[in-house]
């Protein structure tokens, strides 16, 4: 054998207390559906399960609309798909940015031979409805508005309902990236008139990353169907995707992750137990929580009261402190992850997740008094 | 609440016994894998278990190649990720069809903007290496040859160090999908000369499906930093991936499938521990097994005996026979999944799969008592 067999042995990950931008701590019985015996992706048992899994994502997503499921890939292929989908060459984009995934928005744009218009916002403000009221009026030839709900680069929230206004008055569809904020803060698809959705599995759905679940509205399909250009990936045609997750026989387009898919089913099911409400006021009561004591620390908050995200909560790393090194002992001496700063505040913020099954009492008690310990220790 | 929570409750999958052309069984130890802790994709211990996932995947692939590792989607991403950095707009790419993933990839090509010089066989054959000769020496600006190891689709086994050396002497670059081969019969990327291989985790590997091993030479690696035309995917584009699996700081690209990466890990340290030799042994014996009892049972073989994968074992289906209510009455009366025939052979043949934790001797026991009841019961 020209490579020799390395001598590796089997990994047993440390415990971890995760609170990051995400993955968030992944409960117990989420791990153990994890577990469970691995059946057919054609399987009639679990075609049901699927079934299941897009009526819990309805829920979720708060929408009726039938193309409801989840993209078998991580959160950054559900905006592709969303845009090498909607998007064809020659349109034009209004993209929202005021973070690093509006950034990765436009990119798309450009990738599907789209041009973004750009609205711009400081990192840390959510999107200004009026600059977007003014993109459209200078371009209302715009046939899409892309924005974040939540954006996990700087845990700033945007007003989804009065942006998906904006573009309805000017006739255009709407992008909505919510992977931080679904099941942490209300996210109304239908009420709200949103055409396209993306979310991810790892962030307060509290599943293992991987999975991205979307939502498209009638209005979506419609101009999916209509497209003249075929969709570039062959993954990510919905198109063909559908044959697989909807109608009567179920076609094979690709072999879903059958064990991760039970994972997400379990935290969906967990979500509906306890009940969107609730997981919503248990968010925002932990933030509370969570803002006193950072407070009383001194540590003040990037975002502004009213746009902030309960689930993520950014505050400017105090003058004289090593961000880095703060991180690195909160990991080695007590196991807690939190996020450093990305892109424009890339050194200069923190970033405490209370995301899903991480937003409860007993972490933010051990991440307050380990970072009391290491700022005034 | 516009739309109510729904009364779904954990899913609690049927015991299968895998013997379709994947997923195959996974292993107690992978599946117990899945359920470790749950930590960050960029948790120096996860960056740890990163690397020696390189080394396990070399290994399997019997490559010294730096860019060797698990794209976070299924095999089908796999493949497009190979197709999209490798082709641009224009280039010509010789395509050898001998069933469904064959097709799959001149689609692929076409999405590109490339064109697939076609070259067919019949399905259930093997790819004719002086079919490929004719078609490099009728189009020598061909810069690309892609074909499928062993095709899922049918049972075949092509030979694939015969075809690389004729893209090679034309200068083309390779492409090889082996995701039913790798783990199953010799995969020897280096000594074959294969500049871009993926593969999947749900085959001969015997973990859940969702992740697709992949590895490209230097040569690839060189055409991918040429490229005029940016990869047309942001998830797929090697240029930034590159900066989350490689180099001495890892950049954020997208949150990995950490638990499925338990998964994949554990079963690639238990492919280790058994040996690449024994384990294509293994498939070996356990294929002639079957392959006696089939035919004792009056089932003859698709694919002729020298091009027969061990590990997929497709066979006509029996003149009068109703081939889906046997595979019917298999699941349900004795929890065994085999495949249905795709494409041309569909209805028209059963696959039958001995793949990774599926190929043993209780299985092979199992299934043809099972077939004989049925068939002559």
């Amino acid at each position: 054998m020209l490579v020799a067999k390395p001598e590796i042995s089997s990994f047993q990950p440390p415990i971890r207390t995760l609170m990051g931008p995400g993955p968030s701590d992944v409960h117990p019985r989420v791990l153990s559906a994890l577990a469970r015996p691995t059946i057919g992706h054609l399987d009639p048992a679990f075609v049901g399960m699927m079934d299941e899994l897009k009526g819990l994502l309805r829920y979720a997503f708060q929408t009726g609309n039938e193309l409801t499921f989840a993209v078998s890939a991580p959160g950054s292929v559900g905006m592709e798909t969303c845009f090498v989908n909607l998007v064809s060459p020659g349109d034009k984009v209004v993209v929202c940015i005021n973070g690093v995934f509006g950034q990765r928005m436009a990119e798309n744009v450009r990738r599907c031979g789209g041009t973004p218009v750009i609205v711009e916002d400081r990192w840390g403000d959510p999107v200004d409805p009026a600059k977007v009221e003014e993109a459209f009026k200078a371009h209302p030839d715009a046939v899409i508005l892309a924005f974040v709900h939540a954006e996990t680069s700087t845990g700033a929230l945007s007003d989804a309902a009065s942006l998906a206004a904006i573009a309805r008055r000017f006739g255009a569809l709407t992008i909505m990236d919510c992977v931080t904020s679904l099941g942490g803060v209300p996210v109304l698809l239908d009420e709200w008139g949103i055409d396209a959705a993306y979310s991810g599995s790892q962030k307060c759905l509290s599943c293992t990353p991987g999975l991205s679940p979307v939502s498209f509205s009638v209005a979506a399909v419609e101009r999916i169907k209509a497209r003249k250009v075929p969709c570039p990936s062959w993954f990510q045609d919905l198109g063909l995707v559908l044959g697989y997750w909807s109608g009567a026989k179920r076609t094979y387009h690709h072999t879903a992750p059958v064990n991760p898919l039970y994972g997400l089913h379990e935290s969906l099911v967990m979500l509906a137990e306890e009940g969107l409400e609730n997981a919503w006021q248990r968010h925002r009561d932990n933030h509370l929580r969570l803002r006193s004591g950072l407070e009383a620390l001194g540590l003040s908050f990037v975002v502004r009261e009213n746009a902030r995200l309960p689930q993520l909560n950014t505050v400017w790393v105090p003058d004289g402190v090593d961000e880095a090194a703060v991180r690195t002992r909160l990991l080695q001496e007590f196991g807690i992850e939190i996020g450093a700063g990305l892109g424009a505040l890339a050194g200069r913020v923190w970033r405490i997740g209370l995301m899903g099954h991480s937003s409860r009492q007993a972490n933010i008690t051990l991440c307050l008094a380990a970072l009391e310990s290491l700022l005034h220790g």
